[in-house]
């Protein structure tokens, strides 16, 4: 299979009082956030870390130089990453997070009184301690008693634990060093694996306005492995060209990715918080501009 | 009725080879574009305009230190506002477009058979001109026959051409200075009059992240007037946040925005070459995000 190559290389900068992200992948355009205190510096085994206090988007984190999200507009991604794929379940029990180790996923799969045990696997120990300390709002559901965390490698932890996962959400960061491999079709197949026969997954799908060539190769491993694939997209100002990307797998032959089949009524959001995800948000976000849905054709069903 | 103040005000600078752009509005965050060579800086009577080459998006239109449009993501606003109106109509003849000057508007509504009259009517000669020499991508449609350029006041223009037009469009910069009164209540009174009985008008519609309190004001303020208004987003990466709204208004009493009349195949998105629009997308840009959503709940039709 022809696969583009990511040129994923961070040149991003602290200048002055300003967060600037630089990035060989996205050349020429740069998001730049204004910073008011540097809350944390730090190297783990894994990655550098940086978190801090912005001017207009609360704490933000930071991780090899790529915004992974900020207290702002966090709830964009985290909403639709998790409630796409657990809407579609009928009764969702058990939850497998793959990084995220900032909590925010947990914190939205915690929400849904079916569920009854949500695991972390975050590789990098040092990522959770931090975000526990500089983002409160996203890790707060870390200490619920439904929540294990554990500390490992993605790959290892779906291929170790077949047929156990009602949903599994890949949390990741770009594909860049550590995080690649979480792209790749030897993870989808162990992804496969270790979700029951009806589970749903959903994965971080990077932005269609730059990544197409590379989304393409993506959608095409997984759709080696999963019989249903679909993509959707949501706004979130602080990625790249304020566009997220969702890839959604499953092995139901007949899943539809555009139908939850709970739909939230109006007091289920206010109940639930949800400052973005609705059921019309969820079928109008399989609905692509022509740029990414003709290189998508055939591939996704959705 | 109260009325959200917009304290927009660019500190937009050219640092080194960066286009940093800068404004209160959304302090804070700010989106950069390479520079590769500044093809044009001058002044004129309403406003300070920039062209550059830029690294990775084309070359660039920046008015007042905003962006206006860069080559490479163009599309996905010009076909958005143009389209969104132009196929709710089942025969659209003349159409009206307000400021736009880059041209890029009247191309996408030359795409249509039925189309006989475009007038432009821009205030700033200068933007036309320059335009011409460095967005000629955008401006070529202007040579058509079909279309009249009229250089003036577009509050002054729809005041005097009453029930003219089928289509109008507003292709307005953010409302500060000269563009701030196609925000504004009398402006959609005098829009109203310049439609035909079953016209429609697209808007312009800022950006729903930050914009929320002034989008409801002009929301209010277009719903004073109009007995149908409806309000759309799309994806446009060098625009703020990465979204843009689309204020829809007519006069027709049953009109459904979400429910294009006129659908397109396959061939006809390859004829008209249009890389963002197509009919699902239409549709799907009417859904909003919770926190826009409750904002315009019993404001808007759609």
């Amino acid at each position: 299979m022809e696969e583009a190559k990511r040129r994923f290389e961070s040149h991003s900068v602290i200048d002055k009082d300003w967060f600037r992200e630089v990035n060989l992948d996205w050349a020429g355009f740069s998001l730049n956030l204004q910073i008011e205190e540097v809350l944390y510096e730090g190297k783990s085994q894994y990655q550098d870390i940086l978190v801090f206090k912005s001017k207009s988007f609360g704490n933000v984190l930071v991780l090899n130089g790529i915004i992974q999200c900020t207290e702002r507009d966090e709830f964009t991604y985290q909403e639709m990453i998790t409630h796409l794929p657990m809407t579609l379940h009928p009764n969702p029990q058990k939850v497998l997070v793959i990084g995220g180790g900032d909590g925010g996923v947990v914190r939205e799969a915690l929400k849904y009184e079916s569920v009854n045990k949500v695991v972390l696997c975050e590789i990098d120990q040092l990522v959770l301690d931090v975000c526990r300390k500089h983002l409160p709002d996203m890790s707060r559901g870390l200490d619920d008693p439904r929540v294990t965390i554990q500390i490992g490698d993605g790959v290892d932890y779906v291929r170790d634990h077949p047929g156990e996962f009602d949903i599994i959400i890949t949390d990741a960061p770009d594909p860049e060093g550590v995080a690649e491999a979480l792209f790749k079709k030897n993870y989808y197949r162990e992804l496969k694996g270790a979700l029951k026969k009806d589970g749903i997954a959903s994965c971080q799908g990077l932005t269609t306005f730059t990544d197409m060539p590379y989304i393409k190769g993506m959608v095409e491993q997984c759709k080696d492995v999963f019989p249903r694939v679909g993509y959707a997209t949501g706004n979130t100002p602080t990625y790249t060209h304020g566009i997220m990307g969702y890839l959604l797998a499953s092995s139901i032959p007949d899943i539809d990715f555009t139908k939850p089949v709970r739909r939230f009524s109006d007091d289920d959001l206010k109940r639930m918080n949800l400052k973005y995800y609705n059921s019309d948000i969820h079928a109008a976000s399989f609905v692509l501009p022509n740029y990414a849905r003709d290189v998508l054709k055939g591939l996704v069903d959705t």
